[in-house]
């Protein structure tokens, strides 16, 4: 039987219909156009509704960017004007009835897309580390995804890696005004005067400019403080780099971040953990929602 | 029926019978008196076989002060010479047949006892901080003991929570370093030129003691940074503090160390956490091993 993977992005409806071994046998997209509210979340239902006539279907994963509120299966986007508190899950299941719905924060997908088809095939333990225009982790923890107490473990961009706060901060955490792309971009924006974008900032600091120089060296020692923290508390197999950022320019830079975090962390766990850069491209989100319906 | 727990420390068997709504129905000490190797391991079995003549129980909990090693059911014990990969679980098995034996490390077995008969008994996710000599956390989540892919989650002590790495933290990590009894022992000492105790410092903190002031004030924002990670990451119901440090005059700072964690920490975690301190005294890990059982 086949199991339909749904990813909800800022714009668009992206579906793929996977076989059990992951492979994708046919795929389709919609555009959300300005839908809102219960809008939004008809066309998801419908996209999800129209593979039904090709094939059983075992189940539906969906990957929205932002919380999944686990006990009341609700949804918080705020990319989606009226989904502060959205049931996308019923909404679904209404269309598409006597199959299970199972609904997913992206950096939870993320992680269970490198388990399906990733690095991370034979982990138990492993963490996904999403550097985009945010810092976010999804984590796989003795075999199982984790969730909390309010359904924002892993909010990793907000970890405290300086000595002395600074009101800078406050908006989005101390880790992420540094070494996310937003943050690389607002520090390097502040030391050049102008306003420059991350992948110009790396750009740049390939060719040695000075000022970038800084801010990536920087984003380095925070990438390697996180992650080592991570490591000690978490004691996982992996860390695994990805996002925007890591499926860029950063991804080399991955051993000299591990030549940091082995400064910091727990010795034993820094000795036996691996810092790999992620093994699915674009469709790691679709396919960890595919595969929440199987894990 | 009833449960024994056991608690191993680096001089006694301390042993307690427990009914099943964990109250002491007795107790027992035993001395290691030198005892090391597989020697150790036949005094803790023959402590457990003593309550056997006693009452029917259902199940054995032991704690220890070390790494529990999960796969292979063997500990490693600093304090106990020749138990570097010792098989303690099947060292009792044979003595005490026809009862399931749990093995848990100290603060997995804190955090039990928390959730058995101390403050975190209707949670499900909650991080004991244990501040003694070192620094190390005991991990409930989502209903669920974490043991990491090495079984030393919750290695708190080797968080990184300074700007720039220093050679001084290399032995036991950035955090401990500052902010563990030792630690503090050791920051006053070098401030003090000479040696000088943890409760030491507390008491000349007390009366308003300049250097004892910044020793502790240093700990102060290190443990409100530490605990902000703890919540950013695993986003918990509590944080309890306790251990050595937090059983004594660190207990009122509490208040403080939640302020300085919320400058820091992800802020609806932390609009949502409690930071108390333990709710049971010196029986706790004595408690977590009797539940261990049950739970």
């Amino acid at each position: 039987m086949a199991v339909l993977g749904i990813d909800l992005g800022a714009t668009k409806v992206a579906a793929a219909l996977f076989n059990e071994e992951g492979e994708i046998l046919s795929r389709k997209q919609s555009y959300l156009e300005g839908r809102k509210g219960a809008e939004a979340g008809e066309l998801v239902a419908a996209t999800a509704l129209s593979f039904f006539e090709q094939s059983d279907i075992k189940g539906i994963g969906v990957c929205v960017p932002g919380i999944v509120y686990s006990k009341r299966n609700t949804v918080w986007c705020p990319n989606i004007p009226g989904w502060e508190d959205f049931p996308l899950k019923e909404t679904i299941e209404k269309v598409c009835p006597n199959v299970p719905v199972h609904i997913e924060s992206d950096r939870t997908c993320y992680i269970l897309g490198e388990k399906w088809k990733g690095v991370a095939k034979d982990c138990d333990n492993a963490i996904y580390i999403a550097v985009g225009s945010g810092i976010g982790a999804g984590i796989l923890l003795d075999g199982r995804i984790i969730h909390g107490a309010n359904d924002i473990v892993g909010a990793t961009g907000w970890m405290a890696l300086e000595s002395d706060y600074d009101k800078d901060w406050d908006e989005c955490g101390c880790f992420e005004t540094f070494a996310s792309g937003n943050g690389i971009a607002y520090q390097a924006s502040k030391l050049f005067g102008r306003e420059i974008s991350s992948p110009e900032v790396f750009s740049l600091y390939e060719s040695n400019d000075s000022k970038a120089v800084r801010v990536i060296e920087k984003a380095i020692q925070m990438w390697g403080k996180g992650a080592a923290n991570l490591v000690s508390l978490f004691d996982p197999e992996m860390i695994v780099f990805g996002g925007g950022v890591f499926s860029g320019p950063a991804k080399k830079l991955i051993p000299r971040i591990y030549n940091e975090a082995l400064k910091w962390g727990q010795p034993i766990s820094m000795k036996n953990v691996k810092f790999l850069s992620s093994g699915i491209s674009s469709d790691a989100a679709l396919l960890g929602a595919g595969y929440s319906v199987l894990y």
